[in-house]
């Protein structure tokens, strides 16, 4: 079986974390910042190198292009470039050098695929600069208007569009990823949990992304003075809050083993330690790839008690989304791949959310997840070893084998350019 | 008996109330704004209508003062004229129209004291202008070094001292109120809590202010991804933090009926929906009359357990403040009045801080609350009916007879100027 190469692999890791590298040992690349563009100009040399042919959409989502034996759509590798603030070494580059590696090493071992070999560097993954997150694959998927994004603005006021058309990535929209032009698209990524870790396992085939629920609940007290009001008389809005806090994790917890659940941002006003706390205001996030479990967490939230200790308890649902489910064939590729190299592998749904799950409704999609050590992302702390890369690429390579071999040739198809 | 006069009283509070008006109804008179400059001229205005004579100190407070039959030192009657932002109309004004009411009853009924009686007006009591609190009260009392205190910015970067400067209410060190100076402070004020209104009470005998205790609690965990970390591999501080502020009201509530505690500032970090909370910080402000129920207060807090579902707790003093207890001779004047009146009344501490617990440490102090209205202060909604004030007011008056009476001549006393 073909194997890509450890230590390439490790130069390409290295040689990219000096973009945007911190003091810490992180880096912080937020999307088509100075970075951004310089990490954006060395993968599209490294693929001049190898004689691909790299265009841009109207996104600034980057196409590189390895030519195939035969006219067919493009099996594509992508993931981003991008990073949060403070971010980690691996969190998406991992992705795109992955893809780097497999074009590397099928012009070094002169091997030709069937299908065309595009790499794919999506723009503002993170939604650390523009909001939202996945910015320029909802905008392929028909999830997000593309107007929209265009005036979405960072901190400083600067939108999108703008920081786009003066980043020399802004492209025609001929030229995007369609269900036309691709046969199958694969984005591998680190775990950004403990799961492979803690079981010791190599590789993550992911059957999809988990659906979630997000929620609002607000707790309405009275505001009053810390010195003056007995303690009987109080309508504490802190105090009913951590009630339901506890109550919830109580409930909430025995509902599925492998549900998550996270009260993350807890706002207390007027948060003056000689005040009794009037009002707080806490989002519940909960995610699950079975509608049936997610659909208990919403019966608990609904049925949250309307007062508490003398409080107004207020539940509104932020938003939601559907679980993904990932293309069969392709989460078999994956399978098989790790079975043939006998890596240890565990089946798991993705509790982040990915460009891959937009992708999933365009095109046959899957992800492979490579370990997280401790489970730590989006941190300089961020760590997958060289070894437990080199592993998630042999695989990612196997799978696009597999499918450039088993896909059925579609004369029709058209080749991305 | 001698009264005050309920429309005169009527027509102070709807006077003053215009100074610093919003348009809610309440009032922002930050500390030697315009507003509250524009209060103090009026206040000087009417002194000097009665004959009154007004001077000032180095710290800006005024002394009005109405002299009285023999070379005594002065009964004085204080409070202050400043106001929070967005205050109501009868925190602190209260207490220097009750002691115009005072000079005006007088002066109308053409009876001359024994002592002196000066109408103090505190400079900066309520620290929302400069910090801290009580500010002018303390310099006196060598609680807070002047220099300090003058170099005290507001949100502006102004400090104390140039503002003090540019008021023109900057007087002689001289002038301040001295043990030798003064025979007794009273300050009438509203209750700020709800336990007079509750018990249908006219008047709260002031015994003297709650000691307190002030601590921050630091429960550090793992901030991580909510979406890929399993719920049984979590620090959330978030959860710790909750179950810590159930288990603090279980276990604080029951040490005595009368113990206020209050978990008033409550920080999470990072506060992002999409991350568990890696830290919680908050203060728990407790405060009785009784050192040995603060000392229970204390224990709890020092057997926190160090950790709480695997999240380190950490837990130390900010500062306390030892109970203050008023002259034992003017409560029972206070007493001594509200009985002869026959008005309802009741003992009580205060819970929050007077400029009269810093006085108490230099000569005799009292203080006298009126009902607050749902025990509602610091907001436009603060209110006290004409009919409560006017007998707090008489209730002043006459221990102001009483304590002229019955203070013991010292003929080597000092007037003050």
């Amino acid at each position: 079986m073909q194997l890509c190469s450890l230590e390439r692999l490790q130069e390409k890791v290295q040689h990219f974390s000096q973009y945007g590298a911190n003091a810490n040992g992180g880096i912080t690349r937020l999307s088509l910042t100075g970075a951004a563009l310089q990490a954006r100009a060395e993968f599209c040399r490294r693929c001049n190198a190898l004689g691909m042919t790299s265009v841009t959409d109207d996104m600034g989502n980057i196409y590189a292009t390895m030519q195939g034996s035969e006219k067919l759509p493009a099996i594509v590798v992508g993931s981003h470039l991008d990073s949060v603030e403070n971010g980690g070494n691996y969190d998406g580059v991992l992705g795109v050098l992955a893809g780097l590696e497999l074009a590397e090493t099928l012009h070094s071992a002169k091997k030709l695929l069937r299908h065309p070999l595009t790499i794919l560097v999506w723009t503002n993954e993170e939604g650390a600069r523009f909001d939202p997150a996945m910015m320029s694959s909802g905008v392929l998927a028909g999830k997000f208007e593309k107007e929209d994004m265009l005036a979405s603005s960072d901190k400083n006021g600067v939108p999108f569009g703008q920081a786009l058309a003066q980043s020399g990535y802004e492209g025609d929209v001929g030229n995007r990823l369609t269900a036309e032009n691709c046969a199958a698209y694969f984005e591998l990524h680190i775990e950004q949990g403990p799961v492979l870790e803690m079981g010791n396992v190599s590789i993550g085939v992911v059957s999809g992304v988990v659906g979630m629920v997000n929620y609002e609940i607000c707790v309405t007290g009275t505001a009053n003075h810390a010195g003056t009001t007995p303690q009987n008389t109080r309508q504490d809005a802190l105090y009913a809050s951590s009630q339901l806090v506890t109550d919830l994790w109580e409930r909430l917890a025995p509902i599925a083993p492998d549900l998550v659940f996270t009260i993350g941002r807890f706002t207390v006003l007027p948060n003056i330690h000689t005040v009794i706390p009037g009002q707080v205001r806490f989002t519940l996030d909960a995610r699950h790839q079975e509608e049936a479990v997610l659909q208990q967490v919403v019966e608990v939230l609904q049925n949250l008690p309307e007062h508490k200790v003398g409080c107004k308890v207020e539940v509104r649902q932020l938003w939601q989304r559907k679980t993904v489910e990932f293309a069969p064939r392709l989460v078999e590729a994956i399978q098989t791949s790790c079975d043939n190299f006998g890596y240890t592998n565990r089946r798991l749904y993705s509790g982040a959310g990915h460009d891959a799950q937009y992708m999933a409704s365009l095109v046959p999609s899957a992800m492979i997840f490579v370990p997280s050590k401790q489970g730590r992302s989006h941190c300089p702390e961020e760590y997958t070893s060289p070894q437990a890369i080199w592993k998630g690429a042999n695989v990612l390579l196997a799978a696009v084998f597999e499918t450039d071999e088993n896909t059925a040739i579609e004369p029709e198809g058209q080749c991305l350019r």
